[in-house]
């Protein structure tokens, strides 16, 4: 697919991007520096918290920014923007900071998960491309942990790349499943591209190529004696699947000293279905046979298949991990907060008729507070250069209720933003996508109440702000909601 | 992004094509010739039909099919597959048939819109990157048509990049929106790759940047005096953004004899919004300036804002088309039919305990039935070797009423797949993109008839037998039904 292997990614932008690009350079004010905030409004599926991914590509991407000769002919094409801005463009690379969670942070609403700290022109252009990696990523990885949390701790696989929005979707969607706890992917790249482990058997093709089940099912074994797992519902699950999967084991695998490994299925009842199966391999002498159940799996699917015992050992999940299908939309934003001015930040901010998007200004840092027992109890915006001590009690503003005189006492605080680039080039190793993987287990195990991990109406994770951020924030806000027409 | 720019798209294959192929391969069948179809089983959203796209995309990956060295090393490094399998992997290239329907072809479920008939391993790797982008293409370009529908003639753009399931959905989201009958994108790459018209002025962070909101538009105006489109909702529509928009029309566009082309919002009531600012700027004399609306609209909002006289010109859609978002999953999948024995092909079919799932046997052929209006009355299936004569009248079978004694009389039959790829090269010559564009839309206007076109359970386009074609299904379908324990 020719388009695949040679295409630019520099090029996944919003052409407003580059109206606005040509906009500030023509007004000379694109050495100026900015900042940028990316941050949702709220977590998929009405859940208690989202999980931060898709970082280690946003870097990967920053980094080789550049116009080819063939995107400026492009624009030069498009007849709007002057020689002057296009030889610019010739010689562009992003010289910004990026400042980010870890990948792999559990994350909440209004808190910025990445800031974009550059160059007005550079900090304008990541914005697409930025947000659609994270937004896909964090999706998936947040929908995944859904998905594992119900299972609860039988093996989860991501089988979903037919029914992904595209080959990207399968592949980072694989890498995003595997940072919400899924085992495993089929998605043969994404175990090539991430090392991955990767995983498949048979499809029903398989069976329906030989038309004999047992015939298919023989050949199979014969092929991988070690690795057996036999797809039982092609034709009639208990009538025939079973049978013959048994008769394999007996016939084929036993006189090698092998044993089935496990068996799938694909329709039907699936709890029903996996008990019948159950009894009868066990019957057989197959108590060590492992069962494997897809098609059209969730959260919701699984936690009811499990409530009524299924005694299933392993989740292949398809559609709807891979499109998040019950909220499809990870609706992070990209909001300008300051601007430089004499050397220092002036703080931005956009008020709304809606107040969820009324934005927080000014460069932040969020830290992340923490009880005796090392669980987070909040989390708390200040200003990126304020100084927080915890040493004392630490007095801090809820703005929801701000006249509450409320404070934090032998609590620590964890900031969450680090310096991840510096001057456009990677300042900090990355993680392994294994360290991700158990960084978001730990943070869910040890960190994040299990009140905020309920499907159902999760307790809501408090984001708190400094006395200081907060009068900040007020003094702007009223700044703006006083403007009227033609003052500013 | 070095993934993207180096990926091979060969790799994106569930593993157990994988394994299967090594296991055809190592019972040496893998010369023998089989059928798969891909087809769907339900229309998105309940609608009354799908559109087909996604095939030149297809086309383009089974031609470039090849492992490279390391994709090859990466199996051997799982330790899963003999040298002999690596080795055929190492010179492996597509020789089968590719039968499609043209793109942008209206579709139903149970029809075959893609059939590959080519050597089994071929013919097995190819499922998982054909479904993708199959999927994927169909899904949004169908999407779009409902978005293009409700609008009414209003122009409807793709606004989705940022919130597209990473980038190959942002740039193949927009091809497939162009195809539904969206006029342009926001999303620059798929602009320069595919050709369809781009478009974007400004986000609130023009506007932020600058702090006032006039000096912001007067920047733009100057900057873009031929297309000046402001954005009115960073701080108050009514009292801040028309007034200012109005100023910058009086101030600086007409002392250059300039018209303000257009203002768009992005936020609030779009429908009393729109009204109120049609009025304000009426009022002003700038009665030719455009109203352009966002913010997570899509066929039922649209349909809303329309309804109560939003006098938009101009609809920029965005996070709701790019993920179809009220039905994400395309549900394609990609089924053996028959496999070759003797020198012809033998059919084969899958039974299921769910009706729908019960797969059309055999090589076929998808006839459109067309009454003397030629409005698309029927599609028919037959064999794909049957003559079908319509030169009198033609004695047909609806599979769901049988019993019923039913012809076509003075009909015409168009035959719907066409040989597009013969021996792994193509052998047609493609549509370009506003072809296709148009197709869709001449068979919406003139073909299709409008109770299909419905959003509400729309009238279901019947899928008919030859009487050839129902006998063959249901003597196999006897034989499965009556398959015994341990029989085949």
């Amino acid at each position: 697919m020719a388009q695949h292997a040679e295409r630019n990614i520099t090029m996944v932008m919003d052409f407003y991007e580059m109206t606005m690009a040509n906009g500030y350079f023509q007004n000379e004010e694109h050495p100026k520096r900015v900042v940028f905030d990316v941050f949702t409004r709220k977590n998929p599926d009405g859940g208690g918290y989202s999980i931060f991914a898709g970082l280690e590509q946003v870097i990967e991407y920053v980094e080789n920014l550049h116009f080819s000769k063939e995107d400026v002919e492009y624009f030069r094409s498009l007849n709007q923007f002057p020689e002057s801005f296009l030889t610019y463009l010739e010689n562009f690379r992003f010289h910004g900071d990026l400042y980010a969670f870890p990948e792999g942070t559990i994350m909440y609403p209004n808190e910025p998960c990445i800031t974009v700290v550059a160059p007005l022109i550079d900090a304008q252009l990541v914005e697409t491309a930025i947000l659609a990696q994270v937004n896909h990523q964090s999706l998936i990885a947040t929908k995944t942990n859904r998905i594992v949390q119900a299972a609860q701790g039988r093996a989860v696989s991501d089988f979903g790349a037919r029914r992904a929005h595209n080959m990207d979707a399968a592949v980072y969607g694989a890498r995003a499943a595997y940072i919400g706890g899924a085992v495993g992917t089929a998605t043969v790249l994404a175990g090539q591209q991430f090392g991955i482990p990767v995983s498949g058997t048979m499809a029903h093709s398989w069976v329906m190529y030989y038309g004999s089940e047992y015939t298919a099912f023989r050949k199979y074994a014969e092929c991988y004696p070690d690795n057996t797992v036999l797809l039982l519902d092609t034709y009639d699950v208990l009538h025939s699947g079973v049978p013959n999967a048994i008769r394999t084991a007996k016939e084929v695998l036993e006189p090698m000293g092998k044993r089935l490994k496990g068996i799938r299925i694909d329709s039907g009842d699936l709890a029903y279905l996996s008990k019948r199966i159950r009894c009868m391999l066990d019957e057989a002498g197959l108590e060590d046979c492992k069962i494997i159940v897809s098609n059209s799996l969730d959260e919701y699917t699984i936690s009811s298949i499990l409530a009524q015992g299924g005694p299933i050992d392993s989740f292949g999940v398809g559609e709807r991990l891979i499109t998040s299908m019950s909220d499809p939309v990870f609706g992070a934003v990209y909001k300008i907060s300051a601007v430089e001015q004499n050397g220092k930040f002036e703080p931005r901010m956009k008020i709304s008729e809606v107040v969820e998007k009324i934005t927080n200004p000014g460069r932040k840092q969020v830290y992340r507070i923490y009880d005796q027992k090392g669980e987070a109890v909040a989390d708390m915006l200040a200003d990126a250069e304020e100084t927080v001590d915890f040493s004392k009690p630490y007095k801090f503003i809820d703005p929801e209720q701000p006249w509450k005189e409320r404070s934090f006492e032998g609590f620590t605080a964890k900031p969450l933003q680090k310096l991840v680039m510096k001057d456009g080039k990677r300042c900090v190793e990355l993680p392994s996508l294994k360290e991700i993987q158990q960084y978001v287990k730990y943070q869910l195990d040890k960190e994040i109440w299990p009140e905020e991990q309920r499907f159902d109406n999760p307790h809501r994770h408090y984001l708190d702000m400094t006395p200081g951020y907060y009068d900040m924030r007020m003094k702007l806000l009223d700044k703006l909601s006083n403007h009227k027409r033609g003052k500013i």
